[in-house]
C-alpha cells in the first residue's frame, strides 16, 4: 500500500498540475508556417500574463526560470555605472549574484531586514543615505523564510522622494505572484521576477517583467531572442503553462482569487493559533500573530524547543508530512543567513522549519499536521 | 481539410515526441522524500545520459539549453586570465557572448574558417600562433548553415603539440549529438553544449559537459544547483525527457544507431544529387558532394539562382514544406555571418537556404520536396 503523503513544502516547489500539451513545435524565430504558429502561440501566452498581472505584453520577458530573471536583472548592472545594493533577505540566486558582482569589482552593498525579515522604509532610506551611489536595488516582495511581506510602494515613495538618479527597484516575486495580491503597475516596480514551478507549473520557466523596455542593457543576450533580453529557443509549452498558472492562482490588484486567498489565511490562522498554544514552540519571529497581515498566508516558519529543525523535518517526513528546514535552493547551506540577517538567535535559527501550503491544502491536512506534531512532540 | 505539411528545418527545433510524464514534483534540494525522489530522478537521468554519452554522470550538468551551456562556458573565462577565441562560423549564443567579453575588457579573438564553414587544423593553429595567450576556444562541431563537420580530434592534437599551458577547448555540439557519431571522451574536448529539443525533446533543457569537474570556475553560481555550476530548481521532466531522446537518436562511438543514421545517408545523397543535377541550383559550399563524409546528412545549404531564400522558402511554404533561410536564433539578421565567414559571394547569401532533416524524414518526403522545388522554379 502506497503510503498517504502530506505536502507542507510548496515554497520550494509545488505540485504540477499546469502543463501544456499543444502540439507546436517550431522555432518561434523561423519564418515558415510553423515557426510563425509557435510565434503566434508564445505571444499569445505572453498576453495572457500580461492580462492577469495587469500589465502591457511588452514588459514580459520568458526565461528559464525566477533565478535567471533575477540574474538577468542583476548582471545588467555590469554595463553601468553605480552601486548595486540588495537586502540581507534575498533569495540564493540574488545573494550568490551579489557575490559575483563584488569578486567582479562592482560596487555592492546590503539593505539590513527587520525582525520579520521584511525592508522596511527606515532600513530602505538608510542604506540610500549610507551609499549615495545607489542606482538598483534588490528587495523581494515575499520573504521565503517566514513569509514577511516587504511594502514595495513604500520604497518606491522613498525613492520618488529622496534618490537622484532614481534607483532602479528591482522585486522578486516568486513567493508573492499567485500568493498575495501583487500590483505591479501601482507600486512602479522597475523590474521583478516570476517563477512558474511554484504556482503549479512546470520547471523551466519563469518571467522578467521590465517596466521600460530597454530600460536596462542586458550583460548577454545570447541568440536575441526575448527582443534581445533572453537569449535560447524559447518554451512554448512552458509559457502556455505559466499563463494557465496565472490565471488560476494569481491575485493582481482587483483581480484575483479572493475564495482561494481567504481559505488560505483561515487555515494559516488556525495552524498559527494551535501551534502558538503549544508551548515548545516559537513562531519566527515571535510577534507574528494568527491572523497578521503583514505575513503571506502561505509560509511559516516555527520553531520546537530543543529539536533541531532537521531532527523535527525527519521525523514528520517519517510520518508522511513534507516540511522543510529552509529555502531549498540554500540547503546546502546549514547557516541560514536570512535568519542570521534578522537577528534571530542561533538556538532558534537550529530548531527552525518551514511550513507552506498550496491552493490544494485542506483543513483536514493541517489537522494531520498538527496531531502529527504533536505525535513528535511526545517523543521527542 | 488540414493542409498537408512537410518539415524540413529540424535543425531549427525538431517535433517533439520526447517527454516525461512523471509525477514528481518535489524540489531536489530539499530534504524530504518527495525532494529525495525528485533527486534520484534527476540523478537517474544523468547517468543514463552519462551511458549514452560514454562520460563520467558527473561531467554532466543539466542547464535550460544549449545556449545556456555555451554562455556558462563562455562567462568562466571572465575571472580567469588569458585570451578567448572562436571561429567565425559559431552559434550566435557564442557570437554575441564574444562581444559581450570584449565589452568587459577581455582580450578575445577569432579563429577563420574554411570555404565550408569548418575550422582545419592549419586555421586553429594559425589563430593559436597569432595570438600567444589563448585559454579558452570555442569551436562547434556540425556548422549550423552548412552541416560541415569539424575534425575535434585534431584540433585537440594541436592544443597538446603546441600550447602551454593547455587551451580550454569548448565545442558546440548542439547539431552534432544525435546526428553524427560523437566521442567526446575520445576527442577530449574539454567542455561540450547540447540542447535536447533539437533531437525531440522539449525545450528548456540542455547539458553542459566539463570534462574535469571543477575545472572552469563558474562565472555566477545561482543558488548553487548542479553542483554550483547551474543554479534554478532543476527540470526534472526535461531531464528525463533528454535521457529518453539521447537513448533513441544519439551516436556515441560504437553505441549508436546506425540504421537511422544510414538511412539519413541515403536520403541526403539523393537530395544533393538531385539538386545538383538542377542547372539553376548551387550547393553551398560548391565542393559538397552527394555522399560527401566532411559533412552532416541532415543539414544542406543550396542556393537557387536569381531567387532570394527568402522568397524560395516563403514559395515553398505555401506548397507546405519548411525550410530555413538560415539559423533561427539569427533570423533577426540578414546578414548571414557565417557565410560570410566561409566567403561565400554576397549573391549566394542571398539566395541561400538550408534544408535539415530528421529521425522521421522519408523518402517519399525527400521525393515531394524535389517535386515543390521545381514547381518553384517553373514560375520564379
Amino acid at each position: 500500500m502506497e503510503e498517504k503523503r502530506y505536502y507542507f513544502d510548496w515554497a520550494a516547489s509545488a505540485p504540477l498540475t499546469e502543463t501544456d500539451a499543444c502540439c507546436l513545435f517550431g522555432n518561434p524565430s523561423s519564418l515558415h508556417s510553423e515557426g510563425r504558429a509557435a510565434k503566434q502561440a508564445l505571444e499569445d501566452a505572453r498576453q495572457r500574463c500580461a492580462a492577469v498581472l495587469n500589465v502591457p505584453p511588452e514588459t514580459l520577458y520568458f526565461t528559464s526560470g525566477g533565478t535567471e530573471a533575477n540574474s538577468i536583472a542583476l548582471f545588467s548592472s555590469l554595463i553601468r555605472k553605480g552601486r548595486v545594493i540588495s537586502s540581507l533577505a534575498e533569495h540564493s540566486s540574488v545573494r550568490e549574484g551579489m557575490e559575483t558582482l563584488e569578486k567582479m569589482g562592482r560596487p555592492v552593498g546590503s539593505i539590513a531586514v527587520d525582525p520579520a525579515g521584511r525592508v522596511n522604509a527606515g532600513n530602505f532610506r538608510k542604506a540610500l543615505e549610507k551609499y549615495g551611489d545607489v542606482r538598483f536595488a534588490f528587495c523581494m516582495a515575499v520573504n521565503n523564510e517566514t513569509g514577511a511581506i516587504t511594502d514595495i510602494a513604500s520604497l518606491k515613495n522613498i525613492i520618488r522622494e529622496f534618490s537622484r538618479p532614481p534607483v532602479h527597484l528591482h522585486c522578486d516575486l516568486v513567493q508573492a505572484v499567485g500568493k498575495i495580491p501583487v500590483d505591479i503597475s501601482n507600486w512602479e516596480i522597475d523590474s521583478a521576477s516570476l517563477s512558474a514551478h511554484k504556482i503549479s507549473g512546470p520547471r523551466g520557466i519563469g518571467l522578467l517583467y521590465l517596466r521600460r523596455p530597454g530600460g536596462i542593457e542586458v550583460f548577454y543576450k545570447g541568440g536575441g531572442q526575448e527582443n534581445g533580453v533572453r537569449g535560447g529557443t524559447e518554451n512554448i509549452h512552458g509559457a502556455l503553462a505559466f499563463a494557465n498558472c496565472l490565471e488560476k492562482y494569481a491575485v493582481s490588484g482587483d483581480n484575483g482569487q479572493p475564495a482561494i486567498q481567504a481559505q488560505a489565511k483561515a487555515r494559516w490562522k488556525k495552524l498559527i493559533s494551535s501551534l502558538s498554544a503549544i508551548g515548545r514552540c516559537t513562531i519566527i519571529p515571535r510577534e507574528r500573530t494568527a491572523d497578521d497581515d503583514g505575513f503571506s498566508p502561505y509560509i511559516l516558519q516555527a520553531a520546537f524547543n530543543d529539536i533541531p529543525g532537521e531532527v523535527m523535518a525527519r521525523a514528520l517526513d517519517d510520518l508522511g508530512f513534507a516540511v522543510s528546514t529552509g529555502s531549498a535552493c540554500s540547503s546546502s547551506s546549514p547557516e541560514r543567513p536570512v535568519l542570521v540577517a534578522m537577528g534571530v538567535e542561533e538556538k532558534l535559527r537550529i530548531e527552525g522549519i518551514r511550513i507552506s501550503q498550496g491552493w490544494s491544502t485542506t483543513d483536514e491536512e493541517i489537522d494531520l499536521l498538527l496531531d502529527a506534531i504533536t505525535e513528535v512532540l511526545k517523543f521527542l
